[in-house]
C-alpha cells in the first residue's frame, strides 16, 4: 500500500490545473442547532458536480502516454463515471463506461456531455463486473475502478487537504462511505496531517455493509440495498476496508427519512444544492449519532447532482 | 449626495466582522452555453440569505449610540427586514418591521427569528409607508429605508468591491434591479473601480419600471406588478433612480418563464440556491437580452430565501 499523505499530496499538485478549489462555507443557523461548529467543504461545487472530480483526474494523468492511448474504463453508478469521461476528454483519449440500468437520469447525460462511451448492465454488482471485463478485454483500455484504485484514493483525499488547510484546528471530520474511496482518502490525510483529529464515516442504514464490517473486523457486504443515497449504494472494498480499520474510529448510520430531512434543511440553510449521499453526515448530527457539541467538525459534502424534477420532498406532494 | 467610493470603502470596513465574504464561483457548462466568462458574486450564501445583510448592517453601525437606543424601523417585502431584524439584534437595539400582508413564508419566518417586531399592511407602497410613519410615531426609532438610504446603498456596494477585487478585469457587470439600492451601490463602486466596465440592470418585464423611466429620462413607477421575483416588485427609488441615469449603461427585461428557467439552470449547473430575483440577470442572458460573447461579465446573486416547497417548477405538477 503506498497510499500514504506524500502520494495524496503529489495528485494535488497533478489535479490542480483540472479541479476547482472548492469553499468552505459555515452557517450560524446549523451551528446553533447542533452546538458545534460546523465547515462544510463544498464538493458539490466541484466540476461536474462531485469529489469524483478528484480521484478520476488523478488516475488519468498519472497514466504514461503509451497506455493512456487505449483509453480508459470503469463501472460506476454515476458519479465517477462522468468523472472519468471529464478526465478522459481533458488528455484526449477514449472513456468506456459501464453503468446500471438504473443510473440517475442527470448522471447519464453528464458522462454523455463529456462524450463517454456508455455500456448500460444490470444494476448488480456482479454484472458491473462481466460488463466491465467484456469491454476491456475488447479494448485495451486501462481499469480505473471507482474507489479501490489507489490513483483514485490519493486524488479523492485532496479535498481533505484542501479543507485541513483552510480550517486547520478541526476536531472531527465527517465523511459518507459507499465503496470508500472518499473515506480511504480523507481519513489518510486528516490523521496525517492532525493525528489528533477524530474521522468518522457515515451511511444509510438501509446499507450499513460498512458499519457491520466495521464491528465485526471482516467486510460484509450489502445486496442491492434500498436508499435514496445512490451514491452509497456500493459496499466498501477490500482495501478501502483495510484503510477503515485502521484510520476510521467510528461508522455511523442514519436513517431515510434523516437523510432526507438533512438534505432538505442544507438547501435551505446553506443555500446549496447536495444530493442525498452528500447530506447523509450532517443526518448523523441531526439524528444524534455524532457528538459534536462545543467541536469544530469538518464535513465532506461530497456531491449536488440531483434531478431536480425529482426532490423527495416534492415529489409526490398531496393530492387536493 | 455623498454616496462614493471612499463611503462604500468605509461601509465595508464597518461590516466586515457582520458579513460574509461571499466567494465568487464560475462554471464551465454556463460558459460555453453563452460563450463569455461567468463570474457569479454569491450573495445567496451571505448571511441570512441575501446582499441586504450588507446595508442594514452599515445602516445601524453608522448609528450614534444616542439615536441607536431607540431603534430602527423599515417596510420590506423580506429580505431588507430580516437583515435589518438581524443588524439591529447584533448591536441589541430594537427592529420595528412593516411587512405586506403576502410576504413569502420564509422572510416573515426569518425575521421573526432575529427578534423583529412585525406588523403586517397591505401589500401596496401606500399602505406600507402609512404603516412605517405610525410605527416611527410611536416609537422614535430611526426609519432606514431599504434601498433609499445612503448608508444601505454604500453597504449594498461592497459587494461589488469584493467582486473586483477577486476578479479584476471584468468587462461588464450585471446586477439586478428593484428599488435600486443593490444597483446604486453596484454601479457606483464598479465604475470607481474601473472605469471601462459596464453595468447593466435587469428586471422582469412584468416590473418594468426602471427599463421605461430610464429610457424616458423620468421615474414612472409600477402599481403592485405581478412577478415570481418578489424582490424585485417595488419601483425604483428617486435617488437610486438619479444615480441610475448617471452610472448605469443600461436597463433589460426579462420574461417570468426565463426568469424560471434561469433559475432552475442555475440550480442545476452552478449548485446553488438562488432565488427568482437573483435569477433575473441570467435571464438576461439566456433571453439575449445583453452581449456577453468574448466578455469577462460579473452577475451579482442577490439572495437565496425561496420556499423548497414551492418550487416554480414543480410547484404544480401534472396528477398522475
Amino acid at each position: 500500500m503506498s497510499l500514504d499523505l506524500a502520494a495524496i499530496r503529489a495528485a494535488h499538485v497533478r489535479i490542480r490545473p483540472h479541479i476547482t478549489r472548492t469553499p468552505v462555507l459555515t452557517n450560524a443557523r446549523l451551528d446553533a442547532a447542533c452546538g458545534g461548529r460546523l465547515f462544510f467543504k463544498c464538493e458539490n461545487l466541484q466540476k461536474m458536480g462531485a469529489f469524483k472530480a478528484r480521484g478520476a483526474a488523478n488516475a488519468v494523468f498519472s497514466l504514461a502516454d503509451v497506455e493512456a492511448l487505449r483509453g480508459v474504463a470503469t463501472h460506476s453508478s454515476g458519479n465517477h463515471a462522468a468523472a472519468l469521461a471529464r478526465a478522459a476528454k481533458l488528455r484526449g483519449i477514449p472513456a468506456h463506461i459501464v453503468m446500471p440500468s438504473n443510473s440517475a437520469k442527470t448522471k447519464v447525460r453528464l458522462v454523455e456531455a463529456y462524450g463517454g462511451k456508455i455500456t448500460f448492465c444490470e444494476p448488480t454488482q456482479a454484472a458491473r463486473e462481466a460488463a466491465c471485463a467484456a469491454v476491456l478485454e475488447r479494448t485495451l483500455a486501462t481499469m480505473v475502478h471507482p474507489y479501490e484504485d489507489e490513483r483514485v484514493m490519493a486524488g479523492q483525499g485532496t479535498a481533505a487537504v484542501e479543507l485541513m488547510e483552510d480550517v486547520p484546528e478541526l476536531d472531527l471530520v465527517l465523511c459518507p462511505v459507499g465503496g470508500g474511496g472518499l473515506l480511504a482518502g480523507t481519513a489518510i490525510a486528516a490523521k496525517a496531517l492532525r493525528p489528533s483529529v477524530r474521522v468518522v464515516a457515515a451511511e444509510p442504514a438501509a446499507a450499513d455493509d460498512s458499519a457491520r464490517s466495521f464491528r465485526a473486523g471482516q467486510r460484509l457486504p450489502v445486496v442491492a440495498p434500498k436508499t435514496i443515497a445512490d451514491g452509497l449504494r456500493t459496499s466498501i472494498g477490500e482495501p478501502n476496508f483495510e484503510i477503515t480499520r485502521r484510520w476510521v474510529d467510528d461508522v455511523v448510520t442514519v436513517s431515510e427519512a434523516g437523510i432526507i430531512a438533512a438534505m432538505r434543511m442544507i438547501w435551505d440553510a446553506v443555500k446549496i444544492v447536495v444530493e442525498p449521499s452528500a447530506a447523509v453526515p450532517y443526518a448523523a448530527i441531526m439524528e444524534g449519532r455524532v457528538d459534536v457539541a462545543h467541536r469544530r467538525v469538518g464535513i465532506i459534502l461530497s456531491g449536488g447532482n440531483v434531478d431536480l424534477d425529482q426532490l423527495p420532498w416534492t415529489a409526490h406532494p398531496p393530492v387536493a
